[in-house]
């Protein structure tokens, strides 16, 4: 047995009694998708999807496809698309934008200008999609993203990308407070150590958005009416 | 061995091969103490800390203790405290404002004129400290927590209580993002399921705050110097 | 001609002026009613709704009727109704939650289990609607009015209150940037000196919001489909 | 008597009423400087500070040369300078990010690569300081220039740029309400309309910052201890 089935084994252990107490108590509800989703891709730059990087993440062989997959769907129905990446103009001056977090991770890696923070061109932006250039982990945060999906009138926000244990954990918990459902796309979301996908997958599960596999989320994406703009005056 | 232990055990192996990989690329780092702290306790209401409530958590006999430890230290010193619970005024209606969170957990059990929602008396909050009801999992998120403590020029937020895989985890991620530094109390914060303070606290020491001995945040509180107002026109 | 008219004239032929400009250049837009109004009341207690307050404001007999005749035509289709209040938990000591708003105006005097920061009983809120207590000018600074609104599916903010000044025009501002269409009641909007009430409106229609008298608010909400809840799992 | 000259007069009748009230109350009190402060230019790019422009704004023979001016003595000091912009990546597209703004003004006109949204080379920005790219009126909105200043432990931001009656209007009230002491210089920013600078900043100087005249912000930036930075681990 290889050491990664043997983390999931000993994880599957503990999530199996945690959902006992989970169950009886109450949690791990389901919040369902809603009518007017938009998908929010998490740090899938290169920085992150590639090789050799201090960011770079796993499992991109599946990340990947299925983030096509579902931005073919996606923009069939004609759904917001939002990317993030994260990236500063100053990671070196006294008056630098990386806040405090360069004090716990090697942000000063990510300089706007760098072709490691651009959007990895397989799953590359179209014109119509929105690139957010966040400085923290979550989506959400001293970012246009609430008022944008609200301006439009997004209901659920679809995630996918990286890490689950950092940006996109911390993106959903925000998206179920600003008040959209979050539905995180299981094969979609990634990582780079072992084990944290698993327990944050649970976590959010538990308590903030819905886990789904990916047939699930594009047959959804399938079943919906073309998203309307709310983009004309009354 | 006790099923607990086991528990501790398995996730111990995963941490060390997972701490492996974040030291090569420059992750868990330190972010330190700053010169003016604020203590934040998240949740510690009869609902979270009494048995018998579908939110009750564990480990109180060690949490309460902490805590008052902390309080008073950080009261020799008028430092500022803050205590949160999580309470609704409509649970019912059709407007409520459970938001969306009702869709995975049991939020309609926390009525703000429930005495489950108020502090527990054992750390009883005293007319000088704020407690803030908050709708949502982050104390940060649609309050005045971060101007509150930036208006009294707070570097640095001390962070006890539950759930380490709620409240606590996404009040931590807000707080590096806002800009203090977070200091996780290692004895101070608890939850309901095996594991999950663990892996919570795992992946905040690694990427969002830091994870310090109760010991060695009372030591830091008792060498400060005193938290002086700047509640003063220049 | 009373003093009043004095002010109104004088500042109607700056608007007129302004008005050239603005037209010419593509500004003072219409923004239009959405689909799924909420109805917020900014600080109609009786601290200001009330005289012999240092926060009273005038006009009190034009803004109360109308607050009236909005709820009862909001009611009759189930719209959100939000009050705001603004009140503090510690007004004295060194660790207030006034944060800087003190070091310019008289917030010291608004303290929460002060009967003067109650709504007023004359246009007493429901146990359906919400009542949010805040800190700062704006209803949506440091509240969960954003994300209550967004989890509900509002898409149009009808405003009413005081002051325009201060809390009106904040809030109004914060709602078009948080993506919901701001529309202000004319007749039921007030302050306590002359003149702001005019020039507020006049910037606020050419830049933030449509302000609307209130006989068309009245009819538009007349012909609305009832509000239904978003507030079902799909 | 020229027609500014005019409405000048006219308003500061009104403002005269105004202050005996406003004194009488307790308001229009001084929030005096901290002493860490930021410089904050909202929106000084060519679309504003250059004529033939829907965005155009006058005085800027008396603004630029201040902001210079503020410039020298705030980088001789090391205190950290923001500058704002506002612009949109796609301002055509059905799923744009320009929110609701442009159902009020011409908001679609300012592409982020057009030169139009560049600063102003006469008050280029240097490498150390952060330009941010808006989407709403207040600098702070959806941005991080909140914990951006939190981190770097501002605790008072000096206020310039255009317009009076939206963006510096907007960014001033958030900034008190974030915990920041606002000082907005008298000469340092403008608009397109007449009167409004003045019932703005009349306003402002009423209930949310101080309102100062050059050469007491240039006296108190020169008396000031050196920036300090805050960007080291404890």
């Amino acid at each position: 047995m290889s050491k990664s089935n043997e983390v999931v084994e000993a994880l599957a252990k503990i999530f199996d009694a945690d959902t006992g107490i989970y169950q009886q108590r109450g949690f791990q509800r389901r919040i369902g998708f809603g009518s007017r989703p938009a998908l929010v891709h998490i740090d899938l730059a290169n920085a992150w999807t590639r090789p050799g990087h201090a960011f770079s993440c796993d499992e991109m062989d599946v990340i990947i496809p299925s983030v096509q997959r579902l931005n073919e769907a996606g923009r069939a129905k004609g759904v917001p698309i939002v990317y993030t990446t994260t990236a500063y103009t100053n990671t070196e001056g006294k008056n630098g934008d990386t806040g405090l977090w360069r004090f716990k991770i090697p942000v000063e890696l990510l300089h706007v200008d760098d072709p490691a923070v651009q959007i990895d061109d397989r799953i590359a932006p179209v014109p119509d999609d929105l690139v957010i250039v966040k400085k923290r982990a979550s989506g959400f945060h001293g970012t246009n993203l609430s008022s944008h999906l609200n301006a439009h009138g997004v209901d659920t926000v679809i995630l996918t990308g990286v890490t689950m244990a950092g940006c996109v954990r911390h993106t959903c918990e925000d998206a179920i407070a600003e008040g959209f459902r979050p539905i995180v796309v299981r094969e979609a979301v990634g990582d780079r150590v072992p084990g944290v996908v698993e327990w944050n997958l649970f976590d959010i599960d538990a308590k903030f958005g819905d886990v789904e596999p990916l047939e699930r989320v594009l047959a959804y994406l399938d079943e919906i009416a073309p998203f309307t703009s709310r983009a004309e005056v009354a």
